[in-house]
């Protein structure tokens, strides 16, 4: 398989984020969308403990069992929170500063590892979590659907991949429902952005990052050997999936 | 006098991220420099009540008397306050929509109008203050002094200047030392820096933003009718200016 090319140091702008602010800098997440949209979010919330996490992350640690994969595992929260709990976690990122910083924090099990990458012997994992909108690291239709049959094969029988995403098409803001509209003329799912992040002179690499409804996400499991089991709401767009394998 | 050209409503940005603000969203500022630096705050400074501010910011307070021009106001948290206490204010911005912001928090006098415009008849204010390192405005070494001279025609006697700004050479940031050895190479003082706001879809024009060193400041205001009476340090790098008319 080909390997996901590691990331430059100077392309590491989400990891210069995190390390800052685990160094107690009050520091800021931007993301450029490639139609020029600019949003920011505060990164304490990558380092906030359970009791400040969205509801629906709360609700998702209920069910998890077993081996845990966390996909897209940032500052290590969730991994950290479980491993605590005694699970065997083991964190993913594409980013060598967040997987520095998860091991600082004490995570026994942190690699660098592009979800592209992740391949593991069959029954590896009972649970895949894919926390804070990380459903979307999924990336589009067609690699999503390659992954997902990926982790079937690296999962036991009764796997959960257990992911928070949040429904595109519940906003007002006439930038996103055009950028949707935009994306479906050319063929592509209407949630599908491409972004990178950036961090005073840090430019992180562009990638695709994969918002579904549920109908939609419906449609992206059918054949892959996973379905939905349950959702679980929010007040807001966000909703929690559980997975189950087929 | 050439007017400086008014915003268009795609230009904004920092307009737009107030507007958002003030409706009550969570929303960032996000300030880009020329060369590629991204930085980020909460915007939530910008409504921030007394109790909240800065330390120097609260000093400031002291110094006022009589008829007071707010240099680059925002959303108008010290006008608001200033007018509450029973001064006679005028806030201006270069924004069209945070002087919509100042109005509909009930600022009485509130222009849009961009330091490079503000003339006004002799005797006009007794206070010129400039909050939030907003000395900066002042953008250069050149137009500090052109528009310090005009202050002077415009206020009275015992007129003083409050400004903030910060010292840029305290700082251990790589990419700031290097912007300072740049700027120099160029004829620049070290701490003027091209920025430009951007939120959402919004990209603000790029503008000049002026830090300086307390020796710079009494640089710039040598022959204009203004020298500094007193500093006030702050515990970083930022300090307060009192600086008075001859």
């Amino acid at each position: 398989m080909r390997r996901i090319k590691a990331l430059k140091p100077e392309q590491d702008a989400f990891g210069e984020m995190i390390w800052a602010c685990y160094k107690g800098e009050e520091v800021y997440e931007v993301i450029e969308r490639d139609d020029g949209y600019i949003d920011a979010i505060s990164s304490k919330i990558y380092f906030s403990d359970y009791e400040d996490w969205h509801p629906i992350e709360q609700k998702a640690m209920q069910f998890v069992e077993g081996r845990v994969l966390d996909v897209g595992c940032g500052a290590g929260r969730h991994s950290l929170y479980l491993q605590k709990k005694g699970y065997d976690v083991l964190g993913i990122d594409v980013s060598p500063l967040v997987i520095k910083v998860c091991r600082l924090r004490d995570l026994k099990k942190a690699e660098v590892m592009a979800i592209e990458d992740a391949d593991f012997k069959p029954d590896s994992f009972d649970r895949i979590i894919m926390m804070g909108n990380n459903f979307g690291l999924f990336g589009g239709f067609k690699k999503a659907r390659r992954l997902l049959r990926k982790f079937h094969r690296m999962t036991s029988e009764q796997a959960l991949i257990i992911a928070v995403t949040r429904d595109p098409y519940k906003t007002d803001n006439a930038a996103h429902l055009e950028y949707h509209r935009l994306n479906k003329m050319k063929g592509r799912m209407g949630g599908k952005v491409k972004i990178r992040n950036k961090f005073r002179k840090y430019v992180g690499r562009w990638f695709d990052y994969l918002m579904v409804s549920k109908e939609e996400m419906k449609e992206i499991l059918k054949g892959t050997g996973w379905k939905t089991r349950q959702f679980i709401n929010s007040a807001n767009s966000h909703y929690l999936a559980i997975i189950e394998r087929l």
